[in-house]
């Protein structure tokens, strides 16, 4: 099947660009010696798990028990769970994935978890291995200060169903921060505390494995800190239309939008626009709007318009594209919306190759 | 179980006050002799279309042709898709309908489209039924003229295998104009152009059978406007945070909020918020912010903190909500946030009595 004829909505992944931010990005980190957990929050996907994996990533990061559970079901070794499993339901499933034997890493950020987690992985012939995460500044999960994670640490250790591997610290605040030197400014502040925290532990004969953190935005500085062990991005993959006019090094963004939503023309009465069958359920709408690329007339722009359509518009002396036509829009924010899609419709150039499941979505 | 035992982050319908809702439009419809075909992209689920028939709704109105497929095999009767079905695979998709012999209305904006669905019907036994859509001001789907939408009527009349129905008028962009006398102003506008095309078409001798449109926001105006023959309001059925600060009647607004979203406290290590396991992938996020209303300190807000999180935030003097404990939030826009989930946890007051699949979601 052509590329221009995929039933729409369809969420379309240029391989040939995914290839190519995948190469990126473990030459990125091999050359600094840090390894790469990529966040499968963003794809959601076994197989863009095992291409990350043939590439040299360690494993991946999941933000959730059901992306976990999905991509153990896949065979995907080294998962880290980069949220705190906090409530019953999540202790009960990281339960049932330990006697499933499932390589599964998680990080903590309160004491009254560490009993909860010692007691489920107690049913367990192996520990449970659990990093301490300590807030950079995001103000979400993790431990305020120090302190309190050295005493985690500690916690943690003196559990015998549990292992101390190691600390979480991700600056989900700064991924975006413009300009470029200013997200250096608070990045560089942002290792310094990190290292503080390794010294801290270190100083309690904690010596930690594993130091994750990192994402897309600030990959870069990331892998030159000389601090963290591994770095967990995701977005690299897609350059969603949020990371794709930001420098993501002080020389500008390498990396290739491969993520696109291919839409129908449903309704071509006006010369000043289009209306296509993508709205509100087809893209994530918490950043900003997709970006009409194929398809259209040059400066055409995307206007939502409600659950199942949006409006392409564009000058009245262009092209006017064609009733049952497909466009393409360069997604914004690629994690939600990924969310909202069944399947990637994966090309080369301008041929459907494959298709891809997209995993544990919806609750 | 009971309501703050549930699974989260889980989808929660008030059948107590979803009941009330459904009761307090299918009265107001009766009073003005006016039909109910309640819009299923707001629900997404049979069970739900079921009890509106039974308060004495005609059938469903959709909007996707997924959302057709999924009713018509759950035997929902009068189904309407609210949208042109413009491309190749909508039309082969209608086609199929059609030979199962699904009972469904199309609207149509565009005399291409006409030959199109004229193909297709002319395989089955039975004509199709075809309504024209007028653009009303939303800009979005439909004729933009009178004259256009008459021309369209004549030519579907002309088709052996089509039948001409009636007209289609949605004035999405008025539904939640503020203030209320706005609203009716405007509203009053586009009756008039409703009762404008209803005398060309009569004048063309082709009388509509069905005159459809409206919504939540104005569905007390449209009921009262001696035009519609039916109404396909949604969004009543749940009031979100969107609809639930407006007017809806002259008197307030009647409706009882029935839709939350349960989340887990997976942080709570700070004495001024705790952090939840619903994000960007839990709540539409295109019609402002979730509003925490169970389970929480008076005045808590909400912030989205992420794929998979967000900030309850608080008073510092205020009980802290425990670690693993359930908080529910009033949900903002209602229809994307229904899609993101898989089910709806029904409950009556504190106890969960159901549980209702969430039907054709994603793509």
């Amino acid at each position: 099947m052509r590329r221009d004829e995929v039933k729409t909505p369809a969420l379309i992944l240029d391989l040939d660009a995914l290839d190519k931010n995948i190469e990126l990005m473990a030459i990125q980190c091999a050359e600094f010696g840090v390894a790469l957990r990529p966040h499968a929050k963003s794809h959601k996907s076994a197989e863009i798990a095992r291409r990350l994996i043939a590439a040299g990533a360690l494993g991946a990061s999941c933000a959730t028990i059901a992306e976990a559970e999905a991509l153990a079901a896949a065979g995907i070794p080294g998962l880290l769970i980069t949220s705190p499993m906090s409530t019953n339901y999540m202790l009960e499933r990281v339960s049932r994935l330990l006697l499933r034997r499932a390589e599964i890493i998680l990080v903590a950020d309160d004491f009254r978890n560490i009993h909860a987690l010692a007691a489920i992985a107690s049913k367990s012939d192996q520990p449970l291995r659990v990093c301490v995460e300590l807030d950079v500044g995001l103000g979400r999960t993790g431990c305020p200060d120090i302190d309190d994670a050295v005493g985690l640490a500690q916690h943690i250790r003196a559990q015998a169903s549990l292992k101390f591997v190691g600390l979480q610290a991700y600056w989900g605040h700064l991924q975006q921060l413009m300009p470029f030197e200013e997200r250096q400014r608070q990045v560089s502040q942002g290792i310094e505390r990190v290292r503080a925290a390794v010294s801290a532990l270190r100083a309690a004969a904690l010596e930690p494995d594993i130091i994750t953190g990192g994402g897309t935005g600030t990959h870069w500085l990331d892998v030159q800190s000389n601090v963290f062990t591994e770095i967990q991005p995701g977005s690299f993959l897609f350059l969603d239309s949020c990371y794709q006019p930001i420098p993501l090094t002080p020389n500008g963004n390498p990396f290739l939008p491969s993520l696109f939503v291919a839409a129908g023309v449903v309704t071509a009465n006006r010369p000043d626009r289009v209306i296509v069958n993508a709205g509100l359920k087809a893209f994530a709408t918490d950043s900003g709007k997709p970006v009409p690329v194929h398809g259209v007339p040059p400066g055409a722009v995307y206007r939502f318009m409600g659950d199942e359509h949006g409006a392409v518009e564009f000058e009245k002396s262009s092209f006017l594209p064609g009733l049952g036509s497909t466009i393409e829009l360069l997604t914004s924010h690629c994690d939600p919306t990924v969310n909202l899609h069944t399947r990637y419709i994966v090309v080369r150039r301008d041929e459907v190759v494959d298709e891809w499941p997209i995993l544990a979505r919806g609750y």
